[in-house]
């Protein structure tokens, strides 16, 4: 049979119906490897009239993933497991895990899934030419049935408190709009503070020179093989190629593939994409082997997986060591870089400067963007607010958060694409993410005193390893919020971003 | 709904018990089309260790897929269906290909499949070992219990006169040892001729100086893909990669891959490797848009799929029009090319020399390496040949043949993967790619007189008319025997390969 590393996966699951549930779940977990290696061909090297034949076999293979989970014999396998009493933190993660994705089927109407998914794929069409167009009238209807389809789906969900709980929950496990609004509470007058205070003071720069740098495509390639391989990883487990749209795509434990771009002008958002990527893929590589095709086998959530792509990018990426390491690289590859300095470079890679659109946005202004979404989701769940309002209170919040107002509908409520694929409750993952990998700075520091040489030094092993022992080798084996008891002793803490925040671009200190 | 192109599905099929199994057939065709994606990435970008991964889903694919095929209530609509008077061809070909599908899943008692499987797993690693090692007997064991399952297998699929024509029906449809005589009856003498003149009268080097050239892979790569846009293909369905072991694969009719390999030496290798599997992709590219997600998506056979690219490597790539069309390019990208003409390359691409080793072999007297294999295979099966009589027998019948003797296992009885894979039945259908490509070739010319002057003039617009035409876009609509007659008006005829060889190795006129 298989060897699995050191770890056996008997070492892990011992209850006959828990491995019972392993066996049949095999299939599943080929289904989305399956999915996996398509979606990661799609976007990478299938020949462009493929796509047709592309999408029938995903939707095939989707449909079948969804028969398989709510097949009555494997939904009461799954419910028997569920009363066992003397079940571990494994296979209580995997009945968990289980659950999770059956409930998404038994909850909801055959019905409003198959309008909802119809909907949304018409709608992307649509939102792509308004917002070509700036026309927000166009895709106004598609929006308010996403809307009205998206409300029924949260009522069929179920929800203790407001029912853009329901949908939050589906991209992070237990995430409620309390937690939310907390994390709000808490950051958004401590990052006012920093941001006025810092333009004001002028103390990063709004623009950089190095931006208009053109730079090659081949020596910028190699400056982020450089990166990664400096970073670390297994090239028999790991790979990098080129795609639109960067991404990060498990294909198992021993396969995880990135993408990053290539523009040819401003290399940070190359170098960034790269090392974003670079953080989500060592969370999967860094699972336990005993999980290879269980439900336990990837990362818990999207927020968690955002703390580590952003600890990578943001809290190591962006900070001065990590400036001062990775100038003799830039300095080899990048003919223009000889006249900076890696002082120059740091102030380049932390331009700090509100911008209209979200993804150019810095560490700092970036989380009122999610503010931003996150009411207005909320409002039109609830029903408090209309489609039909929703840019003239775009506008509005982003003069209040950020002082600068769109001028059209594309660099305003247009902008993302998420809506149009029915992605309510999606976004504060995002700003979840920013929070726990400021807090996991604050801990891995705590561990490592020497957390800056360490980075200077180009020295990741510790690093990696406090990850991999404090969040990657779990899996999915604890909810997101037990995870981070687990991991720090306290639930989620924005107070430890907004002293990072402080601590940078005030005191200029990371 | 999908777009088909100009043809849809609905102007071939109309009878609804056939769409009905096409619906139900899409699931099956998906997971056909995944496990074709799957096996592309194995060969091309997957990382090392994804191994593991990968075989669990693999089988897991191709066990469902068994399963589908068998299904009752599936088998029970194929045979409705087969019963049902009004059926076109294309519905017939549906029924036909389906129940051969099925056949092999009714007919081979699922234990013996098992066992075969797993030897055959065990038996590869096996056969690898014994020949690095060039130890027969390690792998005779291994070999013995495969030819005494193939035989098991051969009795329980049934057949008339010999009990390997089960097997070659598995590889070929309704090709029977009849056949295979009748074909090496005639091929044999006219070949031996044919060898032994050019051979005595030197009409063809045996070696030649350009073998030993070294080139630049990126350099050939070049060659490589001018000569395939020479050829002619939608770049927007069809891509070239590099593998060891060169390939197609179709994905879909829309979405066809071949792969190629860069040893840096030799550069006919890399190019004839390339001409090969374009004329495998072009079959596959060139089948009818309404056939997609059907049984009838590919080419109907091994046969008749090798014929396709025997056609393009020997018959045009070889030809002395093609030589003087392709210098120029050789000329332009590979620097030693300067020193010869383009009659030195016709020479260098068409060296004649008894190889002990199959795969290097050339056009003439590649077909006494299949003769071999056969009449060894057929021994077997029928129980006149011991396997460890196999080396012996091996040696003897290359002597006689080519007049040449392995010194070793690994250069004499060990050097295909075949039979450790079980594959018995499969060597047959080389030689017949072989001689329908010559008969292939004497049809064209009738309609097209000016065939070799296209060629000279890389205008192969006709030529791929004509084969798409008169094979391709009928995918497995008809069987081969029933194309071959509907192609040509007569049935398989080796006569046109003989006057083939003479006509180009002893006349000098191709």
């Amino acid at each position: 049979m298989l060897t699995m590393g050191d770890e056996s996966m008997s070492a892990f699951f011992t209850n006959e119906l828990i491995l019972d549930i392993l066996e049949k779940y095999k299939l599943i977990w080929s289904l989305d490897h399956s999915l996996a290696a398509l979606g990661w061909d799609s976007e990478t090297y299938m020949p462009e009239e493929g796509v047709e034949e592309r999408s029938i076999s995903v939707s095939q293979l989707t449909l079948l993933k969804q028969k398989l989970l709510t097949d009555p014999s494997f939904i009461s396998l799954v419910d028997k497991a569920s009363e066992e009493k003397d079940l571990n933190d494994y296979e209580k993660g995997v009945v968990r895990v289980l659950e999770r994705s059956i409930k998404v089927y038994r909850q909801l109407p055959p019905k409003l899934v198959e309008e909802l998914t119809k909907t949304a794929e018409e709608a992307k069409v649509v939102w792509r030419r308004s917002r070509n167009e700036n026309s927000f009238q166009t895709f106004q209807p598609y929006l308010e049935k996403i809307v009205s389809l998206s409300r029924e789906a949260a009522n069929h969900l179920g929800y203790k408190e407001h029912p853009y709980d329901a949908l939050l929950d589906l991209y992070e496990e237990g995430l409620t709009s309390r937690d939310v609004d907390n994390v709000f509470n808490i950051t958004v007058p401590a990052t006012k503070a920093v941001l006025s205070r810092l333009l004001e003071e002028k103390l990063f720069p709004q623009k950089h020179p190095l931006e208009e740098a053109s730079y090659d495509v081949e020596a910028m390639k190699k400056v982020n093989r450089v990166v990664t391989e400096k970073f670390g990883y297994d090239p028999k487990r790991f790979r990098m190629d080129i795609s639109t749209h960067p991404f990060t795509i498990g294909l198992g434990i021993r396969d995880v593939r990135i993408t990053t771009r290539y523009e040819g002008k401003d290399f940070k958002a190359s170098l960034f994409s790269t090392i974003h990527e670079y953080g989500h893929a060592l969370y999967e590589l860094q699972n336990n082997e005993a999980f290879i095709s269980t439900p336990l086998a990837s990362g818990v959530s999207l927020g968690i997986h955002e703390s580590q792509s952003r600890f990578w990018e943001n809290v190591i990426g962006r900070s001065r060591s990590f400036c001062e390491a990775v100038f003799p690289i830039l300095k080899d590859n990048l003919n223009f870089i000889s006249q900076f300095t890696w002082e120059d470079v740091y102030y380049y890679f932390n331009t700090v400067k509100p911008s209209l659109i979200r993804v150019d946005s810095d560490e700092v202004s970036y989380n009122f963007h999610i503010l931003l979404r996150y009411r207005l989701e909320k409002g039109l769940i609830s029903g408090e607010i209309n489609v039909s309002d929703l840019p003239e209170l775009w506008c509005n919040a982003m003069d209040e958060y950020l002082g600068i107002r769109p001028k059209t509908y594309s660099e305003g409520v247009l902008q993302d694409i998420h809506w149009s694929q029915a992605s309510f409750g999606y976004f504060p993952t995002y700003t979840l993410g920013n929070i726990i990998s400021a807090q996991i700075r604050h801990y891995i520091i705590k561990e490592l005193p020497d957390f800056n040489e360490r980075v200077l030094n180009m020295d990741f092993t510790s690093i990696k390893e406090w990850l991999k022992e404090k969040v990657h080798r779990w899996g999915s084996t604890y909810t997101p919020k037990m995870l981070l008891e687990k991991m720090f002793g306290e639930e989620l803490n924005p107070e430890h971003f907004t002293a990072y925040l402080r601590e940078k671009y005030l005191n200029k200190k990371i």
